[in-house]
């Protein structure tokens, strides 16, 4: 497509109310689902998604935004539409705005059983709320972890509050729909360790960590549920120092699960 | 007070549109520090704060949920309103509103020169985000660190956002505003370090970490101010696993400081 017939798709566009409602009923999980598709917002994420060249179908943006862009970066996108902060803000799931909203296609993500026996991995038993899993995903991606094997009860990866805490992070980590048992009972057979946050378990400091293991987080207030305990090879816990007091009951699952990355990270460093 | 006398104190009490007003009002920064009073949201919030025996000036709440209460906790409070979800909606700075919210006066904290030649103590500049400072804040109850210094221009412990991540851990964590160049200043006097988050830092693994020491984290997208890089005696980071690649350019600073704090812990425990 050269420039000519860019700027001529570019004045044919625009933000229909049949548009905007299709954009809307994608922040709902089943709409994303038969659709196949998700919406990021804010100008850095959807500059990420097009520098990986990942699926666009659709770019709504302050002209201002598209202007910015360097061409070849527009160029896979189905539709690009410019629009003003009033017709953002009607798409948008934000109180306010940015100036860039995309709809992308959803990656198809094979399983690969194989992924578990190279390194680390993420196991999440009813993770809810949706910034704690994107925070959990912009961890796993600094601290290098690729996969992350969520319950089906987990908030879904796509939620866009997911996506805004995630930030870049979800384009470098795979996130799984599954039935965690199946995952525990391949990891076993392939003899690897299951290190399940526990607030009995062993102080992550002192306890023998591999380099190859799946790092198992439970729920915000029940934990691990007590189906999938009888999985877990080795029960760890970060020691709270603070002695008892009222209201530090638990660490947040996404600061456990940072600091519990941490801890895998140096002690693979100290191994090699 | 006995039952009889409670239970008419109950009967007068009404949420008048006066008070409504007045609560919303908290939301915001000005009006909270005029009247040295907050909001905190959340049945369970709402009992550790009674159970912690703060100054409630005002509980709104269901009436199953004053029911429930011990009498001996709803002593200290000078008004208790019943109120239903119609009325608990009109004062809740949440889309869906809690059973109960209450109004704190805030405490009066004077700041103890001596507080940082005792073990750890956090600083943080221009931290914005009131999740951040929530989590950091119960990140800091957790490993036992009981005062965090902030730059004037950090969001507010009172905003309400800031005391939803926090939880209970507010309660034990004394948040400072201050001037960090005075802070600083009186800590290299005394020979405490400072051990500022910098990208181009020395990995925190490998670095050595004093018992004492200031923990100083900066801004979310712009680290610490350049004004204030001077005073860091020991520039630390946590090493990136993950390589280079679209969307991972940094740990979000709650995260960070959740990683450091155990870092710190963990060499603690190596010392002693």
């Amino acid at each position: 497509m050269n420039l000519t017939t860019f700027v001529s798709v570019f004045k044919q566009q625009m933000l229909s109310k049949n548009k905007i409602n299709f954009i809307l009923s994608l922040q709902k999980k089943k709409a994303r689902e038969e659709a196949k598709l998700f919406v990021i917002e804010g100008d850095k994420l959807v500059k990420e998604f097009l520098l990986a060249k990942q699926p666009v179908e659709m770019l709504i943006a302050k002209p201002e935004f598209l202007n910015s862009l360097p061409l070849f970066h527009k160029q896979g996108i189905r539709e690009v539409i410019p629009a003003g902060y009033d017709n953002l803000k009607k798409i948008s799931s934000l109180k306010t705005p940015h100036n860039a909203l995309a709809v992308v296609r959803m990656p198809e993500i094979k399983m690969d059983p194989d992924d578990i026996t190279g390194g680390l991995t993420v196991a999440l038993d009813f993770v809810q709320d949706p910034g704690n899993l994107g925070t959990i995903i912009r961890a796993a991606a600094w601290f290098g972890i690729r996969n992350i094997y969520c319950s089906e009860n987990c908030v879904d990866v796509y939620n866009p509050k997911v996506i805004q805490a995630s930030m870049g992070a979800i384009l470098n980590v795979r996130v799984y729909y599954t039935d965690l048992k199946d995952l525990f009972r391949a990891a076993l057979k392939n003899k690897v360790r299951i290190y399940g946050a526990m607030l009995d378990g062993e102080s992550v400091y002192s306890h023998k960590l591999c380099k190859t293991g799946i790092i198992f987080l439970g729920n915000e207030s029940k934990g691990i549920s007590e189906e999938l305990q009888p999985f877990i090879t080795d029960r760890i816990m970060i020691p709270r120092i603070s002695g008892t007091g009222t209201g530090i009951d638990s660490l947040n699952v996404s600061m456990a699960a940072s600091v519990i990355f941490s801890e895998f990270t140096r002690a693979r460093g100290r191994q090699g």
